[in-house]
C-alpha cells in the first residue's frame, strides 16, 4: 500500500503546520505508521486516502458522520438553505424548527441553544448551571474528555492551574468516589457533568451503571446542583433521547454536537424548564453560531435518524461486527477484548503490552486490508454501514488476524 | 414596514429558546424595536427579512461577510470540496494549501493552525504563548472583546472568578497604563493580547497609536512575552497582513476568524518561527476543526481579496459613505460622530443622551428606509458594496436624517 502522495503532503505540512499536524485527527501518535494523514474523498461509510486507497471507515470522523459521508438528502437540505442564506444578519427560521424538533425529541428538554464546537455545548451547560445556583464546582469523571478548552484540557501545556480548580473528579460508575467528591465541595456544588457512558480514551468502554446514574441524580437533588450529561460523543447512537433517560434518570442539561449535523458544524445545549431563566441570563455566542445551513443539515439528520430507528440499526450492524470479530479472534487464538456498546465499540487485546503492540499490529493489518480502525479510541457505527459492509470488513479483519503474530 | 412573519417566529422562539434569542445577533437589546430578528435571504450586500423587506447591510453578519453573501466563486470552491469530502477521517490537502497561502500572505507567520470560532483562535494564541515561556499572565484591553469563553467573558453570570484571574487589563493606546499593568505582573507576563484597533462595543472606534504599538513590542521583548494581535474582527479589512505590521510592529502570534471564509466557519492561529515548538506542544482540537469545505472557501476568499486589493476598495466605499453622511448631517443640523477606520466605521451622535436616543432613532429611520445599521457596534464594509449601493444607502440615510427630530 503506497502512501506517496500522503508523504509529499506531510513533507509540505511539516513546514507550515507546527509538528506537521495537530489535534485528535493527527496520526503522529497512537496509530500505526501506515495510517494515512490526508484524505481526498468520503462517501457513505467509505474513505479514500490521497493515494487512492479505499477503506471501510469505523471511525466516522471520530463521530460526526452518522448517516453516511455526503448523504444526499442532508446535503440537499443544507444546500437549499445555503442558496438562501447561511451566515447572515440573524438566524433563519430553521433555527426555530430545529429547536422545536429537539425539544420534542429529547424528553428532558424544554429549550435549546446552539453553538459550533461540542466544547461550546459543555462550556455553556456549566455556565447555565452556575448561573442558576450561584455555585462554582462542577464534578467531572477522572479521565473523561469534555473538550480541549482550558477548563477541561488535561493534555496540554499552556493552561494556568487556576482555570481548572473548580472541576474536582470522581471515578465513573463508582458511587463511593462520587459521594466523597460531592461531600468535599458541599455547599459549592454547581453541577455534575457526566459522559453518556465511560468512553475514556485508551480504556475499555463501560456502560453507565443505573445505580450510579441514580446516585448522581440524588446528589444533584439534595445539593441543588445540575445533572449535566455530555452527549456530544455518545448522543444519537445509543438512543435519540438524552442518553441517561433510558436508565430512568432524567437530566437537567445536555450537551450535543458531533453527529447531530452529520459532519456540518453544530452543537446544541438542551435544558429543562427550571433552567430556562438561567440560560436566558448568560451571554454565549460566536461568529458562526447562527449559521443556517448546519441547522438545516441537523434538522434533516435528526428526522432521518428517527425515520430509520437509527440506534437500533447501528446496534445491529455493530453487534454483527462484534460477533464476527469474536469468532475470528477465537479461531486465530487471540483474546480480543471488546467493550462498550456495540454501536460505539472498543477493540483491544486482553494480553496486550503497555505499548499495545498487538492492537497496533492488528489495526495495521486491518488498514492494509481496507478497514479503518483505531487501537485506542472507541469506534463509531453509522446507518451507512450495511450488513454487506460488515461482511466485507470481516473478510479483511480475518486476513488481519491471519497476519497477526 | 410590517414584521408579521418575524413576530410569529419570535412567538414560537419564545417557547423553545431561552429569552427568545441569545448572543450578539439578538435584537432584544441595543437596537431599535423595528429591527427584524429573522432573515430569509442574503445576497451580495443585501439582506431580506422574513417579511420580504430588503436592506443594504452594513453589519455583514457582524463581520463574516466580506465578499458578498453567497459569493458564487467562493460557494463553488466550497461545493467542489464538499462533493469530495467535508468533515472526514482527516484533513484534505486544502489544509496545506490554505496554511501555505496564509504563511505567504501574513508577514510574521511561519506556521498556521485552524479552528472554528474566533475565540478558538484567541484561546490557542494564549496557550501557545504560555507553553513557550511558562508564564501565566496575559494582559488585555480593559473593554476589549476577545470572545465569550469563560476566560474572556465579562458579560455573563455563571463564570467563576478564578478562570479570569490571569488577564489583567490596560487602557488601549495608553502607554502609561500598559507599563503599569506589565510591571504589576513582572516575571509572570506570558503575553499581551491586543485588538487590531480599539473597537470596544459602545465606544467610538480608535485606530492604534503607533507609539503605543511600539511600546507593546518593547515590553514583550524586555519581558520575553508574546505579542498577540486579535485580528478576528479587524483582520482582512484594514490590510491583508497582520494589522499591526503596517505600523512597523511585528507580532508573534495572530488570531483570525470571522471574514476569512466569507461566512463559512473557520478560524486561524498564525505564529512566528520562535513559537513553532510551543505550538506543536499544545493540544487543541474540535470535532469540526478539519472540515475541508470552509478551508476551500477561505483559500478562495483570501485569493479574491488579494486580487481585488480589497482593503483599498472597502476603504474607498467606506469613505464615500462617511463623506456622504457627514454632508447630510451638517445639512440637517446634526453633530454626527464618525470614528474608527472607514472600512469598519462607527456611527454615533456627539450630543446624544446616555440611552443613545438619537442614534437609536436614526438607525430606526434608516432601517425603515432599507439600510441596516447599528447604533452601538462598529459597521463593516465589504467588497460587495459598490458606489451605487452607497449612493442608494445615502438616499435612505438622507430620509432618515429628515425624519430625525
Amino acid at each position: 500500500m503506497a502512501l506517496k502522495n500522503d508523504a509529499a503532503l506531510r513533507e509540505r505540512g511539516n513546514r507550515v503546520i507546527p509538528g506537521g499536524m495537530y489535534g485528535h485527527l493527527s496520526v503522529h501518535k497512537h496509530v500505526p505508521k501506515n495510517y494515512p494523514q490526508y484524505f481526498s474523498r468520503a462517501e457513505g461509510c467509505r474513505l479514500w486516502d490521497v493515494d487512492g486507497n479505499e477503506y471501510i471507515d469505523f471511525l466516522c470522523a471520530f463521530g460526526p458522520m452518522i448517516a453516511g459521508y455526503g448523504n444526499p438528502r442532508i446535503r440537499a437540505a443544507a444546500d437549499a438553505q445555503r442558496d438562501q442564506m447561511d451566515t447572515g444578519g440573524g438566524p433563519a427560521p430553521v433555527m426555530i424548527d430545529l429547536a422545536e424538533h429537539m425539544v420534542h425529541q429529547v424528553s428532558h428538554a424544554d429549550w435549546a441553544l446552539f453553538g459550533k464546537n461540542g466544547n461550546d455545548a459543555t462550556t455553556v451547560c456549566n455556565m447555565v448551571a452556575r448561573a442558576q445556583n450561584g455555585k462554582r464546582k462542577i464534578l467531572v469523571g477522572s479521565h473523561a474528555y469534555h473538550g480541549a478548552q482550558p477548563w477541561c484540557n488535561h493534555m496540554s501545556p499552556g493552561i494556568p492551574a487556576e482555570e481548572q480548580v473548580h472541576y474536582p473528579t470522581f471515578v465513573y460508575n463508582d458511587v463511593e468516589s462520587l459521594t466523597a467528591a460531592a461531600e468535599a465541595v458541599a455547599g459549592d456544588l454547581a453541577g455534575i457533568l457526566v459522559s453518556t457512558f465511560k468512553h475514556d480514551v485508551g480504556y475499555p468502554g463501560e456502560l453507565v451503571d443505573p445505580a450510579f446514574a441514580r446516585a448522581v441524580r440524588q446528589i444533584c437533588d439534595a445539593e441543588d446542583a445540575a445533572l449535566i450529561v455530555d452527549d456530544v460523543r455518545g448522543g444519537l447512537r445509543l438512543t435519540l433521547d438524552a442518553s441517561w433517560t433510558a436508565h430512568g434518570v432524567q437530566v437537567d442539561l445536555s450537551g450535543w454536537g458531533k453527529a447531530m449535523g452529520n459532519g456540518e458544524p453544530i452543537a446544541a445545549i438542551l435544558g429543562s424548564e427550571r433552567y430556562r431563566d438561567a440560560a436566558a441570563s448568560i451571554f454565549a455566542t460566536g461568529s458562526f453560531w447562527f449559521q443556517a445551513a448546519p441547522m438545516s443539515a441537523a434538522l434533516e439528520t435528526l428526522q432521518l435518524l428517527e425515520e430509520l430507528d437509527a440506534p437500533k440499526r447501528m446496534r445491529a450492524v455493530g453487534q454483527l461486527l462484534r460477533d464476527g470479530l469474536e469468532d475470528q479472534a477465537k479461531r486465530h487464538g487471540h483474546a480480543l477484548q471488546q467493550s462498550g456498546p456495540a454501536e460505539m465499540p472498543n477493540l483491544m487485546f486482553e494480553d496486550d503490552d503497555r505499548q499495545r503492540s498487538k492492537g497496533l499490529s492488528f489495526c495495521e493489518h486491518a488498514l492494509n486490508n481496507g478497514v479503518y480502525l483505531n487501537p485506542y479510541h472507541n469506534l463509531f457505527m453509522s446507518v451507512a454501514h450495511t450488513e454487506r459492509d460488515i461482511d466485507q470488513a470481516l473478510e479483511a479483519t480475518n486476513r488481519a488476524f491471519q497476519a497477526l503474530t
